[in-house]
């Protein structure tokens, strides 16, 4: 099938076909989760009363519909590309829902790659040009979204993410936000998955050629990758140095740590010490732990790398070692995915502005 | 000027203005040192006498001419590219010298990317089609030729290239080999110009994000980028992550450590323990040290990053480092580039050659 080329509007087609009137249409509220993997949309019912204006959303919030997308990373794909894959995976959420745009109350965007408020405008204003007027738009970093997708869309704590990459990002309930590492593997995020993969490929060739001990991983991720010698590791390693294809090499460095070996559990010690450490200065320049150090505040772990919940259990090590420091420091594991932490970044500011409003009148 | 079309034996069309026969032309050799970078061809002059065969070469070999052109690693521009660079900056270099083909005793090709003998074999046989039926060809991996340029040609002992990546390669007189690092940065060549350049980098990421100490590494690496904050080192290093850009920055850090950074100093004594367990390494496994540790070998220094010559000498600090082990070390300073320690290994092959057709005749 020839790909049609894109032209702003046809994919919103769908909305005439939907009889209702706007009035007869359930409100709804659009979140979106945009990574440099993929980009994922859900749409979910906003609840109002009619005396007492938006109800405390639902522990979790149902979800009507969702699609996903490639990449929509301004850095990588271009902005062109990135609107086009943005706009048209809200629209095929909300035509999965049945909703036209008039039906939606907020949509809150949260992208990789927005990192200044002049990307936050940027987006903002070309979201403006879709949406009616009457829809309250918001556009986040996509940790804000992971951070909400655990404090059911409070924007308060410390999210530390370890995925391929990895970024710990904090917020205070007065609106100061820090962050520590989500520099990229050059720029050191050595406790990502990517970087414990490539510790354990270094490890295997420093046993190789006699500059480090022997280890277990050598057989292990040679065998996983097909290899017959250390020496072919080079030739793979650049042949495609995606950071992703890298990072998948993390369940062998687990299982290896996991059946005694030494240097596998000291590369995944280290990584415990720098996703540790990521926090605690993000929990240090903002004070979430109070004055005396004691203060409870929510630390939401998110990504692969803090999931394997494994015999070596990454993310258990992680806490840990920040409770040494940080002793009120609630983990919280979300139960849903960031972009319906998205939407609940929505619905907490739709909730945070009828109380405003209500003051006014 | 529109570049002409490759069109092989078009190069060679200044032999045929060479009026003098081959027999009343200077014998010479061509030692080529090619890198991802460039390549350097050098044209020596061969001196026999009539009754003793081969002169043992004068120290250093006198250069009739000398030609540069870019990368010939085949891995890096393909086959096809590689090769037109390989021949065109030796008979660029063979003009300049005023000699025809049929005056070159040997040729010895270093290049990098020649890594198996089947790298070998395929190279020799392009070789051949070009160069008469006489003239002895040698391929060999660019780090043979640096060792040869500290050596006179002798292929015995440690070289250690440190500048923007970093290899240990070592030969034992009965030809054994080894080698040591030389996998690229994500496979940890942490002693490297670029490796010790990312680790500053991330120091500074790191002292900005709470993760580590200050360092005046910020101040220094901002101004000589000309950045205003450390959060705009994410943009500088994705945007172009060539290693050689990154490696640029090895002398500030030097500079750092010289007015007492701690930090850089960290850096860069950890970047000394690094290129000398290379060393080490390959020492222990070719035996090169002896059964006591205590035999004499040659130990060629080459690359910026052992160059430097500053207060703060990474060079001297390796050489230190060996030494407590392997107190035989003999370190060398090559005084001539590598493309000159090519033509010598092609020089010292023709002695051992002649000396073997003596013994047989």
């Amino acid at each position: 099938m020839k790909k049609r080329p894109y032209r702003n509007g046809e994919m919103w087609d769908f909305e005439a076909e939907i009889m209702k009137p706007q009035h007869q249409q359930q409100a709804v509220i659009l979140g979106l989760d945009g990574g440099t993997t993929s980009t994922v949309c859900v749409c979910v019912p906003f609840k109002i009363d009619s005396e007492d204006g938006p109800l405390q959303p639902e522990e979790p919030p149902s979800v009507l519909a969702r699609a996903v997308a490639g990449c929509s990373n301004h850095n990588s794909v271009g902005e062109t590309a990135a609107r086009e894959t943005l706009e048209r995976v809200m629209a095929e959420t909300l035509s999965k829902a049945g909703a036209t745009r008039s039906a939606v109350l907020a949509v809150c965007l949260a992208v990789s790659g927005v990192d200044h408020s002049t990307d936050q405008y940027r987006i903002l204003n070309w979201l403006r040009q879709i949406f009616p007027s009457h829809v309250r738009l918001y556009v986040q970093n996509d940790s804000v979204a992971a951070l909400a997708s655990g404090t059911m869309g409070k924007l308060h704590g410390c999210v530390l993410i370890a995925g391929t990459g990895t970024i710990a990002y904090g917020y205070t309930e007065d609106g100061r936000q820090a962050r520590a590492a989500g520099a990229g593997p050059i720029l050191g995020d050595w406790g990502s998955g990517y970087g414990i993969a490539a510790q354990a490929l270094t490890a295997v060739v420093r046993a190789h050629d006699g500059r480090g001990p022997q280890t277990t991983l050598t057989e292990s991720i040679l065998h996983a990758l097909d290899l017959s010698s250390p020496d072919e590791l080079i030739g793979w390693t650049y042949e495609d140095p995606s950071w992703a294809r890298i990072a998948a090499l993390l369940p062998y460095v687990v299982s290896c740590a996991e059946a005694g070996d030494q240097v596998a559990n000291g590369i995944l010690l280290d990584a415990v010490q720098e996703l540790a450490s990521s926090v605690k200065a993000v929990v240090q320049r903002l004070g979430l732990c109070g004055e005396d150090g004691m203060n409870h505040f929510p630390l939401v772990m998110v990504g692969g790398v803090l999931e394997a919940n494994k015999r070596w259990d990454i993310g258990k090590e992680v806490v840990n070692c920040i409770s040494k420091d940080f002793p009120g420091a609630l983990p919280i594991h979300p139960k849903v995915e960031p972009a319906v932490g998205a939407a609940l970044l929505a619905w907490n500011f739709l909730m945070i502005q009828s109380r405003k409003d209500a003051l006014r009148s």
